[in-house]
Order: structure tokens, then C-alpha cells, then sequence
């Protein structure tokens, strides 16, 4: 049997949540919060079902839901997309960042990937015959050189990846950034894939540059949500991909044949909630407050925190025992000292290793406590 | 934009329940229940949500409910299957059997499939670079002549997909069938996608020829079956995917990339609600009567029904205006006489049109018999 993606294992998500679970180790390194969502949520979707809202949905996505989302999105940043020909419902985050690659990216084209990234950006591309093209980033502050970026860029680069806020660096694009994107992608037909399910935090005040505000952007770009992280569900699986009408075409496409449809009684619940602005507006300076607040009970630790601009996810350079790589650090830190992370090294495609560990702040303020606590103690 | 999919348009599924729906027409096109799930079910995810299973499940899907799933098959089949390395809970029938080509699948295999054909195989494998090798089975009784399968064999055969109970012809595979399908899979590696989401609805005292009863297939078979179907909730995409550890190792780096995971509180639900045998034993027996009731209620209709072993779905011959495509048919019986029916001919990759349209049974008696005294005007 020739694996198709020989290089993969089974991700570090899974890898580190088991192995915390097995050690009983807090928690800090799958993105996913230890606190429940809205239970008016839960009120909603036990609603829907006993409503008899329990069989197929649309393929594209329940009717309200891609309304609400158009709304939400065109007021925001000033776009307009048309819920009919343009936005998707998809099964998360994920599966609409792997249906945008597998539609679009063919065989022997290039992709151009800024590392380190979320780990499934490569391999989906890799399934579907493509070449990833990594471009590293390093710490502490991750800044892009686009120049070196447009020197990646040939004739057979088709997609461009984007993560803002991007996990797990924690760093935003700036206008200058995208600025500098505009100008490399003019006069040709890259795509962008921009990920952007950390949309709702970001920090101190920045704002989110969503591909979705550049017309010259938002004509050639896929762009990515999660309603698990935005409304602390990620058991639900739900999340869109909007695109303008022909890239949708080719999106659904896929979609239908890779899902066909997603969960209709939570669809139901998700396109009421979110008609509530007051459900988001909130949830950065909400989770700036636990960003700040793990920051301090780190204070005097043998971590040394990177800045974290948005997302939910603080790295944090340790000193080494020599010779030992972050994987390592990360699994003694589980096992040894009762804290699960996950190791930066894990999001580089060459596996690049600075020494870094990523925690996930998305936690009650006393997991914090008690975690810091124990991270004291390294 | 050079299409992945050219010949891809919306699936036949969409365009009819949307045809159906704009002209109020009764919908028997789209395979799905118009009777609601057990309100058992309904409370047993709200009880999970309650109890705050709202984050990501295991990548593989939830424990317990890979453990159910082994059990049941195993005592149905005679199978070994280990929950923790063999099965994968999945986003629905359709995103497992998605899953497993595009994981199995390398570029430049061949891949054969049965027409008429459920509509994701053929895309599926072409997204991923591989062949369709089309075998045309004919109405009336569809059967499989196995030479002339064996004729389609090559040294780039990589996978052969079955269906039984198939959809939409309604037939299944007997014991002969599986005989020579052993005789001519042996000593190659050619691997089995077996569709089995209609297992439990086989008629007449037919026994449900599983790729699991037969050691010498189950080594070599993706297995593939849905909970929507089973459970009469097509809209909560739940399904999975059973498979030798080898293979369930690749089908896993895919589908961990693809989906992650699947909605927790529904998997903690249907853990708990597949413990009781009762809850799927009766139905065979249930859509038996459905089927018989219908066939009852067109008789001396213009329409001939084809016999129907298996699935929800019975397939009928019409007498043709001359020149008039299925297609065409079906579009006129939803607009001009209120019944939607898929036409055939959708599901076969050349078009082949043998004047056949198939109509879903799994409705309430009420909405058959309004159906059928429609279809008796026609
Ligand atoms: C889909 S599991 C990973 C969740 C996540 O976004 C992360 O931990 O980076
Ligand atoms: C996923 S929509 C199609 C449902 C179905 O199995 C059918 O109608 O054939």
C-alpha cells in the first residue's frame, strides 16, 4: 500500500490531547475552549430539531444562515456578497479550507504557504497533486518580506494561503502587508485562501484586515470562518467559505460531493443567534482579558512570552536542556509538569524548531491559574 | 478558472428538491425521510449539549460510539473490528465514502464503477486524478455479468465501489455476486468501496450480503454506511467508515485534514441510542410495508415498477412521449402532475436513458397516497 501523504501522522491536536488526557495534564493545547457556549444556543438548536428541522439542508447551506452571514460580513468590512451564488456553509473551519484547495488547486500547481501554519493547509494541497512553496517566518515577530515572498511567485503559482490572526504565531496582518499583496498578486490570477477564523480576536485595539475590504483582494480570495471558535462550540463543526459567485461555483462543486450538506438543526440555531451583533462584538475584548491575564501569572516564569496580536493562542520561548527539541519540551511539560502545549515546530513544514511552545488561552480564568501555576514550577 | 470538475453541475438531488419545492410538487426525489426521528434521539443530543459535550470530539469520532459501532457489526457479521483502529466516525455517508477514494485513490488509477450509480463516486475519483471505468448494468433486473467485469480489470485497477442495497436500482448482491467478486479480486490488491447505507432496509427475507461476513473481502473493503438513514435524521450527517488498520490509517490522515471531527453531542446520542437493538431491527420490516403500500397505490397506473430488494427507493418505467428524455420527464412530473422523482439516467455516467425515473418510499403513508393519486392522473 503507497500512502498518498506518507509524511503525515496523525496531528499534533490529537497527538497532544490524548496524551494529555492520558496524563491528566491541563489542557492548553488543542484550540478549543474548557467553558461552554451560550446556552441559549443549546435552547435553539433542541428547538430546531423538535421544530422537525432534522433532515438534509440545502447543499450550499440553510437559506437564513447564509443571509445572516452576508449580512454580517458586508457590514463589517464593507463587502457584497450575495448569500445565493457566494456563501457556503461548510462542516468548520477546516473542511472549507480543504474544499477551497481540492477545487482549485491542480496537479503540479504551487502554493504558497507561510509557515508556521495550521497543519492542514499542506497536506490538503499535497492530496490534490500540488507543490507547496513554504515560506518561513521566524520569531519573535514573524514579519513577512514580501520581496522574498515574490520571489516564490512563478508562473505555476495558483494560491496564495493567509491566516489573520494567524495561529499560531498570534501575529495580524497589517495594511502594509496587504498592500504589498495587492501588488504582487496584480495582472495575474493567483488565488487567496485566507483563513480567517480568528477574526473576532484580535487586540489592543487593531482591526482585522479581512480579505473581504479590498476589492482587489476579494475578487480572487476564499475566505474562511468558524462558528465553533466564535461562539465556543467547536464540537458543532460549522463554518462558511465565501468567494465570489465563479470560485463558489467551483467550491460547491466539491462540497457537494465531499459532504453534501452540514448539520441542519445547529444551521437553524447558529442563523438566529447570529442575527445578535451583541453574540461577537464582545468576544475580543473578552479574550484579550484572559490573554492579559495568563500573561501576568506568567510573570517571573522561565517562559518568555511572544507578543500576541490576535487569535487565541499565546507562544512562549523556554530555555533548553541542550540538545533537547520543543517536541520533547512539550511532551515532558505534559508529562512531567501537568501542562499540555503544542510544540511551534509541528506547524513548519521542514519542521523548523526555535524553541517555542504554543498555549491556548481559551480557558477558564482558574485553568489558567492552576496551569500557570504548574508552568511556574518548569 | 479551468474547472476541476467541468462536466460537474449541481447534483440531480439539489435541482430536484429545489424543482419540487418552487413548484409546491410532492418531493419523492431526494432520498430522505418526511417523518421525524425518534423524539428520543432529539432528547438524548440535548442532554449531551446540557452536559457539555460542545467541543471537538476525538478525530476518529467519539469512543463509545466507535465501540457501539464495532459491536453491532461484529454481532451482525461475524466481523472482528477494532473500535480504535478500524472505525471512523464520519460527516455522513457520503463524506466517508469522499474520504476514502481521495485517500486511496492515486492519480492515474482505475476505479470501477456500477451504473446507475449514486452521483459522488465518478467526481470523487476524478478530482483525484483517477479514472472511472463505467460498468452499465440494464433494467430490468441489472445484473452483473461478471466476465465482462472482469474484462474491465487492468493493471491500474485500484478500487472496485458496490453498493447494496444499491441506489436507484433497488437491487442487491447475492451470494453468487460475492463469489465471483472473491474469484476475481483474489491475488491482485484491488480494494473495495462498499456503500452500505441501505443495510438495513432489505426485503422479502433477503439477508444483507455485507463485504464484513467475508474474511477474504473484508481485508481488501472500505466500508461506508450512514446514521441519517438508519435513524431518520439525513440532516444530522452522521456516518462511518470500517476498514483493516492499514487502510483506516490512510483513510484517518485524510479525513483529520478534511473534517477533523464530527459533531460531538449527535455522536454521544447515537452511542447511546444504538445500544438497543430494537432501534434498528424492525427496519426492513417498516420500509417493506412502505414499499408494498406504494406499489399497491400505482397500480393500474402508466407506470411499471421494477422490482425493489433493498433501499428506499423504487424505480419505475414510464411510457414515453416520444422523443422525451427522463429528464425531461421528471421536470414535467413535478410541474405539470406535483410529484418529484429523480430520472435515472443522472446516475449513469454516459446518461444512458432507459426511460426510468426512482421514487423515494420513505414517506408517511398520507404523503404516498397523495403522491401516487398524482401519478395515477398521469
Ligand atoms: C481541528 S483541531 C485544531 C484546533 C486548532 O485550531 C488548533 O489547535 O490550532
Ligand atoms: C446527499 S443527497 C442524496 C440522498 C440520497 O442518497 C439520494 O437521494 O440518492
Amino acid at each position: 500500500l503507497t500512502s498518498k501523504l506518507p509524511s503525515s501522522g496523525t496531528t499534533i491536536f490529537t497527538v497532544m490531547s490524548k496524551l494529555a488526557h492520558e496524563s491528566g495534564a491541563i489542557n492548553l493545547s488543542q484550540g478549543y475552549p474548557d467553558f461552554d457556549c451560550n446556552p441559549e444556543l443549546i435552547n435553539l438548536v433542541n428547538k430546531h430539531m423538535r421544530a422537525g428541522h432534522n433532515q438534509y439542508a440545502p447543499m450550499a447551506g440553510v437559506d437564513m444562515l447564509r443571509e445572516r452571514i452576508s449580512e454580517k460580513v458586508n457590514r463589517l468590512y464593507g463587502a457584497s456578497y450575495d448569500p445565493e451564488t457566494e456563501v457556503t456553509v461548510t462542516a468548520g473551519g477546516t473542511q472549507a479550507i480543504f474544499t477551497a484547495i481540492a477545487a482549485l488547486v491542480h496537479p503540479n500547481d504551487e502554493v504558497i504557504v507561510f509557515d508556521p501554519a495550521y497543519d492542514s493547509y499542506a497536506p490538503a494541497v499535497k492530496l490534490v497533486g500540488g507543490f507547496v512553496k513554504s515560506y518561513e517566518l521566524s520569531p519573535p515577530i514573524y514579519k513577512i518580506d514580501w520581496k522574498a515572498v515574490r520571489k516564490l511567485i512563478s508562473a505555476h503559482t495558483r494560491m496564495i494561503i493567509l491566516n489573520t490572526p494567524q495561529n499560531p504565531t498570534g501575529t495580524t496582518l497589517k495594511e502594509e502587508d496587504i498592500q504589498e499583496l495587492i501588488a504582487i498578486t496584480r495582472n495575474t490570477d493567483i488565488l487567496i485562501l485566507s483563513d480567517e477564523v480568528y477574526e473576532h480576536m484580535i487586540y489592543d485595539g487593531r482591526q482585522h484586515l479581512s480579505m473581504a475590504r479590498y476589492p482587489e483582494l476579494q475578487e480572487r480570495s476564499l475566505i474562511c470562518a468558524s462558528f465553533g471558535k466564535l461562539f465556543h462550540n467547536t464540537g458543532w463543526k460549522t463554518g462558511y467559505c465565501m468567494a465570489p459567485a465563479t470560485l463558489t461555483d467551483e467550491f460547491r462543486k466539491v462540497h457537494q460531493y465531499q459532504v453534501f450538506s452540514v448539520n441542519t438543526p445547529v444551521q437553524h440555531a447558529i442563523a438566529n443567534y447570529l442575527a445578535d451583533e451583541s453574540h461577537y462584538e464582545g468576544l475580543s475584548a473578552f479574550y484579550q482579558a484572559k490573554r492579559d491575564f495568563f500573561a501576568e501569572l506568567m510573570q517571573g516564569s522561565r517562559f518568555k512570552l511572544l507578543e500576541c496580536e490576535g487569535s487565541y493562542f499565546q507562544t512562549a520561548r523556554f530555555d533548553r536542556i541542550s540538545g533537547e527539541r520543543d517536541t520533547e519540551f512539550a511532551r515532558r511539560l505534559t508529562t512531567e509538569f501537568g501542562v499540555a502545549a503544542i510544540p511551534v515546530s509541528a506547524f513548519y513544514a521542514k519542521g523548523s524548531d526555535f524553541g517555542i511552545v504554543r498555549f491556548c488561552f481559551a480557558k477558564k480564568d482558574e485553568t489558567l491559574e492552576r496551569a500557570a501555576e504548574k508552568l511556574q514550577k518548569v
